[in-house]
């Protein structure tokens, strides 16, 4: 039976039994499983199942209720918090990794986290504060403070002793080494170390070219920097070097995860944190502005036609052609500024490729111009001949994709490139400098070419 | 001076030593660095200077120079080996990990691979061939055979004797434990090891729930496995439950940002290994079958609007409002349809949860539908009446926002969701249908409440 079959069975088997309303033997099963899993049936149950179930786990667990919670994420996370006591609010979160803990009390609004960072134990509480006190998304709100730091005068022996003695530390993948003024200087492997004497003093074993960011280093940089070198953990270092922190790689994935889907929604007009199960209220105060943003570009556009109010009157056939000059104009600004975006987002244009690529894209723009043109007229021409008798109308709609898919090549790529520069997000403004672009010129462009070509051949 | 900082001084030292022809230098340089770093640098230099710096790199340090080709990527991987000498290419790809060796030989002209292959010592070559067997993104294609497994007999003290003799094992994270049969039966981390006494045998400290993955496993599916567990690692099984393999998190990054980046392209309507620094042949070709599938939707949508041309005729500012007819079903369609392909990459879609949420994108598509149409309505009604006295047109603009607002909040969720059913890729697919029904429903509803609005008015 596959994993992904257990777990189907055994969530049939956790909703039969709170249908009976036996939540404890559901909570006996629950601690038997992985709290990844646990954080799947969860997910599954309705609210008030939830509710019962966390508060079960909470009496008879409260690591694993801790672990399940911050498997849950950010949202669902807060959300199942919210419907337990204080005290056990309080006593989950103090259970958590201070990176978890400090991420959920984060996203809580300001006076609950601090009515319950002033419940907490002190040292617990202070360690989240210190979390707190870096900016989002950087590698100092995201790091684990949890670590593993030697001085480089220890032996091997020494440090084998420091391991076996810390039961506690959740999981350490390298060995981080110190100086005497807690500078970091060396990194070794665990697996590095089993391969040396016990006497040996780690200064003569460690890597001394230690990769590590520092705490405001943003965290998709981090995840760069960690997937770039192939690493498990990265430490982060304060203004005088001393380590701080570690991220380690299982966090780093969720940051890939979540940067790529923030770019996939910035792209479609969609706020980053508008997840399936937001509710609806949530969503729809997200969306709105984007719709209203697009609305106004419409309107414009709309205003931009009405100026040639003249020739559409006169050939109605063009406003049959509305459809396509919109689409293609929008469909290939689109596919390079997505090429453009994602480069920049995955580090791929580096500041000595982007004259190379912009000259690349110009030319893809002017050859799928002149296909794209050269199709869209014969078709046009057609149609227009067997519509109105008018087959000039395939010499304008083939000069104005042409036009458009070229110029759309340009701003594809130069727009996302400037608002890098400018420090503004690529992915979240390019399409709204794009779109208004593409609908303006796009228009324009053909009813221009329309109302100059008709009037020269005075038809 | 930071490490970024610190790669540029190193670029331009090597770009300057390089116009002095000075190659063996640069050679000197690039052994100090790792081999991420080499692959940055290679890929910032022109094609001559790269061929002749890798090629240097060959006789100096071949194992330094199969990591640096492994770390450019397939693309550029591929073009730096075809620059050199078959002797050398096949003297590379013999040096590296099998799985970064099929993965270039995969992306080969066959004859070229097939070349190599016979080339390449028959341990060497037989281990790729075996990947090669796997379908391209499957578990058994991506993993690297390089792995510990021990007997669950084996004592702690016996385990790491077999560790300190296996220098050569790259990495490893987990030690796994197989019963006689080779079946996979245990696992356990290098840390959990430490902690014991050198007498126990593995099976008595060993973790007995393994979670893996068969080789046949899509690599999306044995990511999201990876991600949900915090996995450093995951051993890949035969059919038997033999351990064949490990996929380990720094190939799962890779896996990660190549299937988001699939997906954020798909969604644009671009081809998925379509990179900034692909040649620009390349991107003519795989964009023009996308512009051609949304010009031929734009001309199907000219024939609809075409069936208007007396309503259109009467009425010329109707034609104004296409572009706001056209751009908002399509921002609306491709807002809900991006959450949805989103949700289902990521597996917050579970089958339990999607029931709950096309009825909560059907309550924003309401709501959002009311609010934008009254919006789009009171601003046409104004225009309309500007510029010809006519302000019905923001009657039927109100009412035809607020239906296409609401069926593309349907076909944005149900199209993806029947696409996943049917086995088809949502990402890929799921925007032509949703721009098609966009662009033809959106137009039909427009023209057509206006031709009976108009005729019930008698204007």
């Amino acid at each position: 039976m596959t994993h992904s079959r257990k777990l189907i069975v055994l969530l049939e088997s956790v909703k039969k039994l709170i249908r009976r309303k036996d939540f404890k033997h559901v909570a006996n099963i629950l601690r038997k499983i992985h709290s990844a899993d646990i954080a799947y049936v969860l997910h599954s149950l309705m609210d008030t199942e939830r509710t019962r179930l966390v508060d079960m786990l909470c009496d008879m667990d409260l690591e694993l209720a801790a672990e399940s919670v911050s498997e849950m994420g950010v949202v669902k996370g807060v959300q199942t918090l919210s419907t337990l006591s204080l005290v056990k609010r309080v006593k989950v979160l103090q259970e958590m990794d201070s990176d978890d803990a400090a991420e959920l009390l984060g996203a809580m609004p300001e006076e609950d986290s601090r009515q319950i960072l002033d419940l907490m134990s002190s040292e617990e509480s202070s360690s989240v504060r210190d979390l707190l006190k870096y900016e989002e998304e950087t590698a100092g709100r995201i790091m684990n403070t949890d670590f593993l730091a030697l001085r480089e005068d220890q032996t091997v022996g020494e440090a084998i002793q420091v391991i076996q003695a810390r039961e506690d530390t959740a999981v350490f993948f390298y060995i981080y080494v110190v100086d005497p003024q807690d500078r970091l200087v060396g990194v070794m492997s665990l697996k590095h170390f089993l391969l040396h004497a016990p006497g040996l003093p780690l200064k003569k074993i460690m890597r001394t070219n230690v990769i590590s960011v520092n705490t405001e280093t943003d965290q998709e940089e981090v995840a760069r920097q960690v997937a770039k070198y192939n690493l498990l953990a990265i430490p982060v270092v304060d203004g005088a070097n001393r380590i701080v922190g570690v991220v380690t790689v299982d966090d780093i994935i969720d940051v890939i995860k979540a940067e790529a889907t923030e770019d996939i929604f910035y792209l479609a007009g969609v706020d980053a944190d508008d997840h399936t199960y937001s509710p609806a209220f949530s969503s729809i105060r997200k969306r709105i502005p984007w719709l209203g943003i697009y609305l106004g570009i419409g309107l414009v556009t709309a205003w931009v036609v009405s100026a040639f109010q003249g020739t559409i009157g006169a050939y109605v056939i063009l406003a049959f052609f509305f459809p396509v000059v919109g689409g293609m104009a929008g469909n290939a600004g689109n596919q390079v500024m997505t090429v453009t975006v994602r480069g920049l987002a995955i580090g791929e244009l580096a500041s000595e490729s982007i004259r190379k690529y912009i000259w690349k894209e110009l030319r893809v723009g002017l050859f799928n111009g002149v296909t794209m043109g050269a199709l869209a007229g014969l078709v046009s021409g057609f149609l227009g001949y067997f519509w109105e008798q008018n087959y000039y109308i395939g010499l304008v709609m083939a000069i104005a994709i042409f036009v458009n898919i070229t110029l759309a090549a340009i701003w594809g790529t130069v727009i996302p490139l400037l608002l890098k520069w400018s420090k503004i997000d690529p992915a979240l403004s390019s399409p709204i400098f794009v779109s208004t672009l593409n609908d303006i010129i796009g228009f324009s462009t053909f009813l221009g070419l329309a109302t100059i070509l008709f009037g020269l051949f005075g038809l």
